[in-house]
């Protein structure tokens, strides 16, 4: 097995990429490949002490530009590190390929240079999300695609119900679609349609469920537009930090509470592990024929590595042959259901 | 002044109705009717020794049923609490409105019954929400609207400007729109037809504002339609609800963590209280023409009472007369604007 992993992507590379991948070559036993300027990686390896043993050296001129257009990324397939490394996973020379670099240049290039599973309409980027200490939901679209169509929704449920139960270790996980109400008429005719799809889906499929009950366990899958999932991640993210900011300044406030914050050190360490996204890996673009892992922005070397171990883990679980399959068979029991009855 | 709150909406009607209300006419000076069966609100009465001194009694049959067609209360304006108490507003008998009954109806009911301030597209309902320590955000729609056009945005955030100086306090209001990105470029065209006109509006437009931003104090309006403030609104519960019940699950995990809650009693209360709806007030549905506040469906007294003085306070202010000039005064910039240029 082989991951590349793009040197060139995110707020700290080249040297907290390297470091991860080093960690994760000597941990996971799968074949690491570094891609992005090999002059650069070479000089953070030496000025900063972390020997690349085990590791191979891809060259690619430069990073993606964060600012570019997304899909200039399919045409600078030779020059960036990104462009480099998804063409290489589309021809072959790899297993997977983790990046921390722009999203929408990530989605794009998976979307035209890896290209998509058979039947899947549009590639969804999928985000685990706390809820509970080492508990999490799969929230699908966290961002790919801002508007959507019934049968989108439809797809992703299919994709996110093989990421919960074959990646999460969820058994029969929960699907539910993300609206404004719980009852079966709420929503515009986007979550009415989709209702409609879900329902007579075969999936395990709990309804509609008010965000309110996301963090609190509503669901194992929650089902949405990209538009509402980027909203449900990032405020997630910020009340985590509005949160913390406060316990912090409660703690801090005297003399008293501060023998509190002591008292109280292992709790809180352990829930802001659990809040944070580093322990978590990437996000996963589901849908096309190989796994694609976004890497968080600000990710450190604990990050990266845990998204390379999330790539492993992708390979050996076959989730590319088991989105294929659910999507397939999703496909065919819908023409079985819309077939006409017999005379 | 005169307030007229519905006795018969909510999980707690009417005792806490009447209880909030008790409170409200000793504390405000505003003279406080309640509408509802008046058999059942006497009995209330006397049966938990709530006095109804300085309280008006005006009768319905009923109240209005939470699972009802919204649209109906429109038509049963003689018979329920709510359609009476909304007619009696329309009527001029009083100056303000105040139920936790259904939100659909309420707003179908202000909306047809008190009917829209001139120039306003589409009422609107707003809700305070927490970012610190007695501080907070104004987040516009919060739930009437599930599909909005931009002019519809555009008018959200001069009401919201409204509300936020007037009622909240908050000079100068920074107004952001709700976005997947802070890049002028990002979201639908949507977003991205309301941010060209709030750019020209002359509001203290600070721009798109990510999610994870608002709970950090990003903007002080947040406009977005009302599927996703209904999603912001309900996570945000959600999310403090995740919060209190992780922190109380660590704070009883053992004796040492037990005496570090006694420690931080004080301001563990504190911080509940800020998070706390009950201290908020309701919401209030602008764009109509006399102060309408929806009462959150668990109101108890507290909640009721703060939502009595918001009524009073909306009514003392002038909100009606001050967001008809701020849609007058914006229509009229936007022909201004809008005018081709003198040759």
């Amino acid at each position: 097995m082989k991951i590349i992993i793009d040197a060139a992507g995110g707020d700290h590379a080249p040297l907290e990429v390297l470091k991860g991948a080093a960690e994760a070559a000597k941990e996971y036993g799968a074949q690491i490949a570094l891609v992005g300027n090999e002059a650069e990686i070479r000089k953070a390896s030496e000025k900063n002490g972390v020997p690349l043993t085990g590791l191979e050296i891809i060259h690619a001129d430069r990073g993606f530009p964060m600012e570019a257009d997304p899909t200039s990324v399919i045409k600078e397939n030779i020059v960036t590190s990104m462009g480099v490394g998804l063409k290489k996973l589309a021809d072959g020379e790899c297993d997977a390929f983790v990046s921390a670099g722009s999203t929408g240049a990530l989605l794009a290039g998976a979307t035209f240079l890896v290209k998509r599973v058979k039947g899947v309409k549009r590639p969804v980027i999928g985000t685990t999300v706390p809820n509970g200490i080492g508990r999490y939901y799969f929230l699908v679209d966290s961002g790919a695609n801002s508007e959507c169509r019934p049968e989108m929704l439809m797809q992703f449920a299919v994709m996110g119900e093989v990421y919960a139960s074959r990646i999460m270790g969820i058994e029969s996980p929960r699907i539910g679609l993300v609206n404004i109400g719980s009852e079966d008429t709420k929503g515009t005719q986007l979550q009415l349609d989709a209702f409609a799809l879900l329902k007579k889906s075969g999936l395990r499929f709990v309804g509609n469920v008010e965000a309110r009950e996301l963090p609190l366990g509503g669901c194992d899958v929650a089902v949405c537009d990209g538009f509402t999932g980027n909203v449900i991640l990032k405020l997630s993210e910020g009340m985590a930090l509005f949160f913390i900011k406060e316990l912090k300044r409660m703690f801090l406030s005297g003399a008293g509470t501060k023998v509190a914050a002591m008292l109280m050190k292992g709790q809180l360490s352990e829930f802001k592990k659990a809040c944070d996204y580093k322990e978590l890996g990437g996000a996963p673009i589901l849908g096309v024929q190989k796994p694609v892992i976004k890497a968080h922005g600000s990710s450190d070397a604990k990050a990266f590595k845990n998204a390379i171990r999330q790539a492993v883990v992708c390979c050996e679980k076959d989730i590319i042959g088991e989105i294929a399959r659910g999507v397939a068979e999703q496909k065919a029991g819908a023409a079985e259901k819309g077939r006409p009855p017999r005379k």
